[in-house]
């Protein structure tokens, strides 16, 4: 798929929509939770470095790096709560994919749509080691851009076909019942987070408000819940009052990334957490108990991407949902740079008749001749 | 330029070269190093931090990120110097432009032409406060990708116009020279490093090789040089002989990253230096004897960078020089994510007659109806 040096694959957002289309979102979820499962279990493989933010006033923008030594991948994504006041998006993305052995890019990728669905594909994939056997119902609290997704991985890699939905704003609400309708669920638009939550084997929170709230008090979360919160993935960003931490047994991604960022940034440094993928890859326990309260207390980790733009490069060649981009400088000497410069002059001189015009404009003394 | 919110502009590597072509190479240096020295005057206004290696037994791939409150920018960028045997560039790059507010990329760009410009401006500039006065000679060690870009923007800036060239490979000395013939140069290809720093002014490194090499011994270095060393710049990659070192004013660009990655990481980690931005910003003496020797250990710094986009950036309206890049997700409704998706799947359904298709492929049941 490289034959020319200069060329990487991108896949634009339409292409992207196509792709998830073609493959069909649910068996794209299912696919991408066997790439994710597969990179957690080889974990200790990976380069991992938390994510460097560059906060602002009003919002973030990260670039999460990992590698595996083969191949090397990072994002871009900012975290921007207000955008969605002039019509942009909370959260836009996109990756890069490399070769490790020579540096070179292999694949440039929108990754505002994959992000939506490596998150819901994560949450899904850490609630079938941690959720109550035999769950099929989830509360869902936020209905923003996440929740579809969200809804569907879960209903795809864990069999929730029940969804009890809340979001401040009803008209969040009605859009996402509205998108997941003839999709198989059974769906309570509810009134409160206290209804919402009511007989829910999994609470999901994905609210997206940039500040210490408490979407979920203590009194909400009763015994044998798994709680997948979401939203709370920045500093000084939290969903979860502090006391059901306290009842809980946390799982993390990256410890070192989410004490800084996630619901236990309002614990103890040394508080236990459990990394998933040690409970992914066999080396500690998940859910143990009937009653046991789970939290999955997800920021997202530079290796889901990872694991996701490998899956969609996997895709590539059998789509053809691809273009071309002349992202590479290729001399045909590879030294030999300015070289290429001279030599692309030489198509915009030949245009211009009767004058001798210079490669370099309009700087240059007569006595440039340049032959090449 | 950014009337629909999910494009950008993208500068490929052919509109770059078009772009250096049009505004003439002379111009653009000159033009750049006003952007560079006004970002390093106002040095204290930005975001700095070491860039983000990942290391590799072939080479280092690394992420430049600053920002200036207002715009981020980040550089991707490689090194890897086993590369040019297999028709690779050493060094390829792209770099992001975003506005710190929303969070959204505004340029995405090619970067390896664009690093050899900067890389060389830089150089250029530093040697303007730190060269000796009336300086027309440079000795430029290691021919390679680089070397061109070099002498061109100590010409324009500096006014050298007398080169002394040397490599390992004599024919990368060939190829420079042919390159820069007719530029207004007078060109010495030399036989060795002791012949091209005869009566030279400036000495300038920039050889390849990742590892302790010593491309200047002390005996070469007389009294009131300025050398600018290019090359070393990682851990483990030096080019100068350690007691040179021990009898040059050194300049560096951002401390933490040079004591890691410049000429500096062979000497103790309090050895002192002065940062170039306060030379000048006029809060440090550039040089200030006729004898002494000044060593500019560059390494390159994220603000180069953010200065090269930046420029570039305000070059496109007046050459159109770019492409528009579908990188970011737009719903019509912020939050709609998943609905944009779905609604991607009408015109694909449309062109099957006589056959209702689920938007999501095959593994939808027949109950599916989606109307949006």
């Amino acid at each position: 798929m490289q034959a020319k040096l200069n060329v990487i694959p991108f896949v634009s957002v339409d292409h992207m929509m196509k792709l998830v289309l073609e493959i069909g979102v649910e068996r794209f979820v299912k696919e991408l939770a066997t790439y994710i499962e597969e990179d957690f279990r080889r974990w200790e493989s990976f380069d991992k470095t938390p994510r460097v933010a560059s906060h602002s006033t009003d919002g973030v923008i990260e670039l999460m790096p990992t590698s595996d030594g083969e191949t090397y991948g990072f994002k871009y994504v900012n975290g921007h709560p207000q955008n969605t006041r002039f019509g942009r998006q909370t959260v836009t993305a996109f990756g890069v994919l490399a070769d490790v052995g020579s540096g070179y890019p292999v694949l440039l990728t929108e990754m505002t749509i994959l992000t939506a669905l490596r998150t819901a594909v994560m949450s899904a994939v850490a609630a079938k080691y941690l959720a109550p056997k035999g769950a099929r119902t989830m509360a869902m609290i936020g209905n923003g851009a996440q929740s579809e997704f969200q809804a569907i991985a879960f209903k795809e890699i864990l069999g929730i076909d029940r969804l009890r939905i809340y979001d401040i704003d009803p008209s969040a609400t009605a859009r996402c019942k509205k998108n997941l309708e003839g999709l198989g669920f059974n769906i309570t638009a509810c009134a409160s987070t206290e209804q919402a939550v009511e007989g829910a084997n999994i609470v999901t929170t994905v609210t997206a408000d940039k500040q210490y709230a408490t979407i979920l008090t203590d009194n909400m979360v009763g015994p044998g819940i798994h709680i997948n919160a979401i939203g709370g993935d920045c500093p000084g960003k939290t969903e979860l009052h502090r006391d059901i931490l306290l009842r809980s047994d946390i799982f993390v991604e990256y410890t070192p990334q989410t004490r800084i960022e996630g619901e236990i940034q309002q614990l103890d440094s040394d508080h236990p957490v459990v990394e998933l993928w040690q409970v992914i890859a066999g080396k500690a326990y998940g859910r143990t108990a009937e009653h046991q309260i789970t939290l999955f207390d997800s920021v997202g980790f530079a290796i889901e991407d990872f694991s996701a733009m490998r899956y969609v490069r996997d895709r590539l060649e059998e789509t053809g949902l691809f273009e071309e981009l002349d992202l590479l400088a290729d001399p045909d000497e590879p030294r030999d740079l300015f070289g290429m410069i001279l030599r692309a002059a030489k198509p915009a001189s030949a245009n211009v008749e009767g004058f001798k015009v210079s490669p370099f404009g309009h700087n240059v003394s007569s006595q440039v001749s340049i032959d090449q």
